[in-house]
């Protein structure tokens, strides 16, 4: 398959799929258990039509949305992945730069490869958000934050699904270890042997509830984004207590198996916020009409994590920023025949259920 | 596979799959995206069951209809397709003669490979259908117009879900040129060089609105077909800009990916025109059967495309004809076992939803 | 496969397909259209559940009922089958004396090898029933049904779902010509040359309506059941004509493609008739349990005709008479383990819908 | 596949099937019919999901659940398999240690390879409990219920739903015969002979009724649960006759195919028991959250019999403890996921019906 052959992010996929070495790629496209919940993120989405308008003047189609204070090009930008040196070497800086080039976010995880201070300088401008996990160990956690701050990151998504490590048997079945330079890992187990994706976990804070949360957001001056809720009840605890911003999440699969898809946990979700902050959703979306289907149900956003992660194994930056590009092209061209000028336009009215999937 | 052991569509669809050079065959047999909405226009047939009547006396079944002002020997037409003569040296002319030998008639695409005005003289006394795009160049479209109206056409379908190209990956990847002579591309862009579809396209007014459908109404002497709507309201925004009927249709699924399929999108849209107007319907007929549970869903009568461009491909006029008449000879079949003599006896009784498909 | 690995129906199915010539075969198995109808009338069963109930003393069950003045041993007869010696030498005798040591009813096609009275004659003391096609030729029509009534049948199942032959692909592709001897067929066209089942049912009265039924069943000594609808309307207007019973049918997938499944049509017929006659259903019986939910649903008695075909095509009388014995223990051991002594013990109560099938 | 790479049940069972003899294999792994409720108690539990709570402290979980009496470690018990010496030579006695290590019980089959006092005497510490079938010679019956509460048993579980062998097709082809030693069938017979599965179940009281059960419940010291009900108003009858719990369960769909999935029963029994006596389900339970679904939706505990004897048939007494062991992982793991402390903690709110399995 040549370069100019690859059309859409499934085609990333495959081509990536022949260059990650295979324990890492079952780390990246793998999920918890009977991967049940991996499957239903994405086919959960041709569950729903999209019902378009016609006769509305698109010739200006802008995709453009405002969240935690930047500018999107696109109502989509890049989710937290960890370890993405193990597809590409240049890694979360060259992810940064891609989605910056894309004119959208990304966010950098905890367990990266790479340092959100190297992050940050190596994509000045951009957007940035960084993700976090509350260690055990409150001094690495707030080392972490205190330089995701000072490097001027604008947002922090804490994710609350992964008290434990899913049981993600690709990774148990090849004893899956991580030996590339995780510096958070490295600073919490106090060494930089190679680790488990479980003994990552292990570091993980299983006792974090909402008055921990509460306390985090007070003392945080930037915006403290949930993700990983999937029930509308979490969601107005979230912003009880003090949250920016939600994201329906299940950790793309990763976590519980068995789980709703989210596209389906998010229109609960939306109607328990009602526009009171930024409902976003990620796990799944593998095309521009997903990202439609999204916004109909109530998200102002989604993120997408594999599909640029699959431009990177291929192409570094660049593959990752072609991805991102791919995406941005079949939203635009998704509003218009929508009948739609704007995500703003896109309303529950353009989707039903489909029949059948 | 010879000739007499092709009894159906889908004989025809796999004996042209054999003849068809590869990259009109994906432009003609593909649609966009993931094709999810190509394939669900077919699969959504079978999800309506046929309820049939006993002991009516069937011995005398008449299956024709009339539409804007012309009787057709059933409630099918050729719908428009470009550039037929990818698939038969005898192209727009060939399948005009073959609508007219079956006694219905055929709609010619604007991008067609022969003028309004050589289709009519090959049949002229042929009922003719004129599918018109307005281009963003308006001198084109009216000169199409003109000709269309002085040649005898019968009506103008004017196609409202193309304001943009779809995103037909197919052609994406095999970097698909039509190099056969389509004079109103010609005239459009002022050169008979090779053209991408999505050049084509690009000719195309985003910008037009129900406004400019409305002028365009008052200004012609034809009675003009909205085609390419699926939502009730603008069925009924098409009826208050002066449109003398309206086609369902995702444009055979090669638009947006992931709307309806048309006869899920039927009823409702029938039940806004409720009779004022003839309602039709395109995109996944195949059988005699699927025409009827068209008729008991609201529509006045199906366009269908591919079918009979199979035919074409296969054995030019005659092969066109012959599938016709195959879609007729089962069309009065299902009447009969219906317990219907007639289309207007088809009601929405006749149909229930299936469990399952 | 060796004879006592023979355990269900599906398996004498496959002992059958390879016995069978060709042609012969797809006449049998096959249906009209896309079989779309063929394959639901026995997937339809697998969407009912049976609720069983338990600690009921099921030590004695008995399966018999009592139908049309005769007492069969199991709710369940042999549907009529045209020109069943192209499957066995042996023929409708074979059939007919099957049937019998099975203790059930076999109902004799109007269009089969053998003639009534020689039927009647190989098994005199059987309960046999003789299904009826009236012909545009009345006298052949009347003649084949004195000759019933004089041998002694018990009922006349009068088919009407069969104005017109189905459109039966396989046997259009194969050209298939019944060149057996069809006694009624020879007599209605005046010859013996072989003919196309096309042909046949070019004989059949596509006017006859409800009054012509009237008439047929007042001046009929014996109780005449209509074999062929689907709608429960019809069903009244059968029993204000005078039909003694009814059976929902769709005559095996083999009329109209695209109707629903018999087991489907069955609940709102048997609402209909409301216990004013017997009601039957045919139509994707492959076990036991398919016949309690047809009981559950409002049959009194199913009819199963490929079945016991399958068994005479492997070992004549005693290969049909094997599946009817395969079918009855099926049905005896199911009435126990639902917790039921006798067939009138199956009620509404004890089937539910499937989730999925 | 090495051990180490066993990760869950599905690869001790592919592990089984590669040790135990076709003809056992297919008594264990088979069903009844055409195996659709084998099958249903499988796959319906993926049309349940999970919903899960997050930001609860969920340091520190704790699986256990009381039983008649009984502490177990987590609420799954292995339900009772006949003929277990015939996947691995220490049978019985080794799967009643396994169970102990475990932490949970374990029920021994009437038709077992060990007597109940060999069991007893090999894991004399373990929760123990004996399956009862109540023999048309209740001499045995009596004599084997007598020494199962002589040997420490700790309740009777009373199986109501096998009055008649299921049609288990698979040993009807392989005309499948146990020959080991299965000591209450040789003292009901009379003779250590080989018999078929059909032979032993023919020694079965069919005549059993809830009269029966009351004489039975007042006459045993120990609590008497009912195994194999489906409907509410059998739960009802249960407890009226002094049932001390019951068992939604269908024999692992080895009796009367067709009937629904134990989870799809669960929810309408427990309902009607509301409390008053425990709820168990058996069949298809594979995964932790399978074990969380059936909480979710009513039950006390679950059952489990195929997964640890796939364990029992690959390694003897440690396998089957592993099988225990993973599935204990996975409920704890998948209560901390799912935001619960403890089994108690689960609720109906937990589940929701999946769009598509």
């Amino acid at each position: 398959v040549s370069d100019r052959q690859r059309v859409n992010v499934a085609d990333f996929e495959a081509a990536a799929a022949e260059r990650i070495e295979a324990g890492a790629l079952d780390y990246f496209a793998g999920g918890a258990g009977d991967e049940r919940t991996l499957k239903r993120n994405v086919e959960a989405y041709a569950e729903w039509e999209l019902v378009p308008r016609v006769l509305v003047d698109v010739s200006a189609v802008d995709a453009s949305v405002e969240l935690f204070g930047s500018e999107l090009s696109m109502p989509l930008a890049q989710a937290p992945v960890a370890f993405q040196r193990l597809v590409h070497a240049d890694g979360e800086e060259a992810m940064a730069r891609a989605a910056d080039a894309a004119g959208t976010a990304m966010c950098l995880s905890t367990i990266a490869t790479a340092t959100p201070a190297s992050v940050a300088a190596a994509a000045p401008d951009a957007t940035k958000w960084f993700q976090l996990y509350v260690f055990s160990d409150r001094a690495v956690t707030e080392a972490l934050l205190a330089e995701a701050v000072e490097s001027g990151y604008d947002a922090i998504f804490l994710t609350v699904d992964a008290p434990f490590a899913g049981r993600r048997e690709r990774d148990l079945r090849a004893d899956f270890e991580v030996d590339v330079d995780a510096p958070s890992v490295t600073a919490a187990i106090g060494s930089d042997r190679p680790v488990s994706i479980k003994e990552v976990f292990g570091l993980v804070d299983a006792s974090l509830d909402w008055d921990d949360l509460a306390s985090l957001a007070a003392g945080c001056e930037l915006p403290i984004v949930i993700k990983g809720l999937m029930h509308p009840a979490d969601a107005e605890l979230a912003i009880q207590a003090g949250a920016a911003g939600v994201v329906v999440s299940n950790h793309g699969g990763r976590q519980l198996d068995g789980v709703p898809a989210t596209i389906d946990a998010l229109p609960m979700v939306a109607e328990a916020v009602d526009g009171r902050v930024p409902v976003l959703v990620d796990g799944g979306v593998r095309r521009g009409t997903d990202v439609l289907v999204a916004l109909a149900l109530g998200a102002d956003a989604v993120l997408a994590g594999r599909p640029a992660v699959w431009g990177l194994a291929v192409n570094g930056e660049e593959g990752a920023c072609e991805v991102l590009e791919i995406l941005k092209a079949e939203i635009r061209l998704a509003l218009a025949l929508l009948g739609c000028r704007t995500p703003a336009d896109v309303t529950r009215a353009h989707v039903q259920r489909a029949r059948r999937s």
